[in-house]
């Protein structure tokens, strides 16, 4: 990705595959389905089961390119992200789609434009489980966490989950390919798009923590430049919290 | 641009035209030619007089779209960047290039990338002229200008100016039309890419204050994911202070 | 201030004088008298007239030592700040005294501590006033401009000044000398404060800019670990806009 | 702490006890005994045995105050800090000194200024060891640490640490009593200083993870505004990642 030079060093991500290892908290709530498909381009559908359910969902990731030297350089390898993902049919089958999404290191912008994330910069927080100490819950029944997300100097989300015991899922709204638009205006804007392709991709190497779930709370705020808040819930699924661990190697236009 | 709402209101930039009105500082010098090439791809070449040409340019900025409302919401309306340009010809004409740019907010990136400047992001600081006061340098001779650029907590650049007047001129290396590569790899790293393009673009209703001149100097400094230092000054052209005020309309494919 | 060092560099502060020099808009409003007696502390009172006035302050501020050295490595000069004043009487006399401020440099913070300013970290954004172009207003009737607060990624205050012409004041809650507490608990949670005094200062050297007056409206917000919005609005008195330039170099214990 | 409001909630840290959960790293390295010499008040002299040695420390914490409402609100509970700790002897007994401290929040900076710790604000950051995936490492032979500092856009501290093994000890630099000065000059810059007392103090409730030990590299850059880079390694010692919970309920003066 840009910029491009003679050593290939300067571009704002290095090149896949992309190794990621983090902390992942998924909160899964219904909205109604209108919600959901107002936030759908014209081609996809509703999922058939279940169609307002959402997902939303916070990391605190570490991640590298294959040679792993920005692990050494944390501030190029940490970031967290808060993002949304709802269910979609297209050509007769069920994906996941991630409909917003923020990130707070530009390295991450870079990669969800490449893979169909619209990704726009945020603030993000989430509690922690520790081991030792009275600073932070633990990962059993009764563990509190909190998380929450800010763009532009205001608040746009906080979500609570209380842990109730270990779970065998970790939620089915964001456990399918993903289905995602790359979209690019003409640099004349009365031109027709360069870029609109559906691509769809999925992880591998995918390797999981124990699942962790719970009683969530989830409160959404409105913003001038914002839309995440028409998503509003109207009954919460469950919570869950796990470490991940995945690679990115690439996907397929759809 | 992304992400595509139901209202139109979640885009990381609103729809272009652009406005903008800000403070630039601009430094010219001389680098090895051969720096110069290294940067262009293939089918440019270097501009035919005065190749080794450089332009490392700090800007304060508001900016916002047709409806102004950004302007009364500031964080979302400013933004400070550093940038690089150097010239190159094409198809029998000359343009300015950018080649290196960095930025402090999302939206401005995002407008970068549709209009091919390969934004990422960085911290950006340049001195103020005052009017009152001793904290700052006045826009006559004697007055001293600092500006840093920093990415990812290390300092990449350092320039200063000492005003000595008045001038006609603001320089000569950002004062065409740009030529710039809008590109997308594919998502599948094996893949053509399937945004690959040149585009040209010029400001419009551009409307400029007064130029003050001085001596420059410049530090590149050394960083693991960066290039800039490699365009390392071999003789100082001139530095130049003035405000501008211009709207970016669109541009053309190239 | 500390850290106290061999080469006495390293201070989060240098040695006073401080100068200053910034753009500054100041609204003034009416909330009930007891919301502004809530905060002052025992042996200082109301002032006599208008004892429900407010000022709310946003400033753009450059500031360096007298060596000036800060002022070409901007990172270490410029800062913002939002505050808030109020006037009080203390043996007789009537002074200002500023209640609640947030700054986005640690210099300022440890400055305001100096002071008995009570700073806190925030994000601070204001319209700027340009000349040339259409992304800014004007310094003339019609004129408008925003400002807001943020913390802890909560949006805390919004404000807007629409101008109407010019004046001959710039308001009258931060007008008077500023009367301060300077509090440090003992290490021993039990134990009295080993620095818990009044102090008085007032800036010298000042020179101002042109003020421009007009129409001004404020929203305050509720957070967790905030009580500015208990400051309501009841009556908006007048917003300003002004250049200043001062010097601080002392004050004196009360 | 200020600011002092009707309810309290306002001020910029709440009340002791505070508690800690945190990953720490640690490096212990010997510089020139005169190098820590130099950052010693009069009335303070070098520890008798390994008087240079010094150890420098990232921390990634959650923190809070008793009622732990911090904790779901995890801007407010979580921040990162790196330090410098040196011994020295007081009225015959050794401590632990801290003499250059950055953190990443304003609660964390004022709850030093009451503790003693010199701090100032910076971007910290620190390889997190990982369960699952690739990217990062595991807590066992081999494993490889990075972690930074910057302040003011500039690099100040890079360190890296090679688990070999694990280890019955922490360290010896930082696991003494902290011996503190707390400052604050006299508003009249020619006046006494109204508060300068040495204070003692101790963690409590001290929960400590297993010990991993391994090789350690340092390197410090200089900066116009810091005194690290004088703290010139000679000789490695040893480093340590652990995990640790604590809890600070006040010291006594000295």
């Amino acid at each position: 990705m840009l910029p491009r030079t003679p050593l290939g060093r300067a571009s704002i991500v290095p090149s896949p595959p992309w190794h990621y290892s983090g902390d992942v908290l998924t909160i899964e709530y219904r909205t109604d389905p209108a919600n959901v498909a107002a936030l759908l381009p014209a081609g996809l559908d509703l999922a058939p089961d279940d169609p307002g359910a959402v997902a939303i969902i916070w990391a605190d990731w570490q991640s590298c390119s294959d040679s792993g030297d920005e692990l050494l350089d944390p501030v190029r390898s940490q970031y967290k992200e808060a993002f949304v993902v709802v269910r979609c049919t297209y050509a007769g089958e069920t994906y996941s789609r991630c409909v917003f999404i923020w990130v707070d290191k530009d390295f991450a912008l870079a990669r969800g434009w490449y893979q169909g994330y619209p990704k726009k910069l945020g603030q993000i927080w989430m509690t922690r489980p520790v081991g030792v100490g009275k600073a932070g819950p633990r990962l059993q029944p009764g563990g509190r966490f909190g998380a929450t997300l800010a763009a532009n100097d205001r608040r746009l989300a906080e979500v609570t989950l209380t842990l109730t015991g270990e779970s065998d899922t970790g939620g089915f709204v964001n456990a399918l390919p993903m289905l995602h638009s790359r979209y690019m205006p003409s640099i004349d804007p009365a031109g027709a798009a360069p870029l609109d392709e559906l691509v769809t991709m999925r992880s591998r190497d995918v390797e999981l923590g124990p699942v962790y779930v719970g009683e969530p709370t989830v409160t959404l705020f409105e913003a001038p430049a914002e839309e995440l808040a028409a998503l509003e819930p109207v009954e919460m699924i469950a919570g869950y919290w796990r470490q991940v661990g995945a690679t990115f190697a690439g996907g397929t236009t759809a």
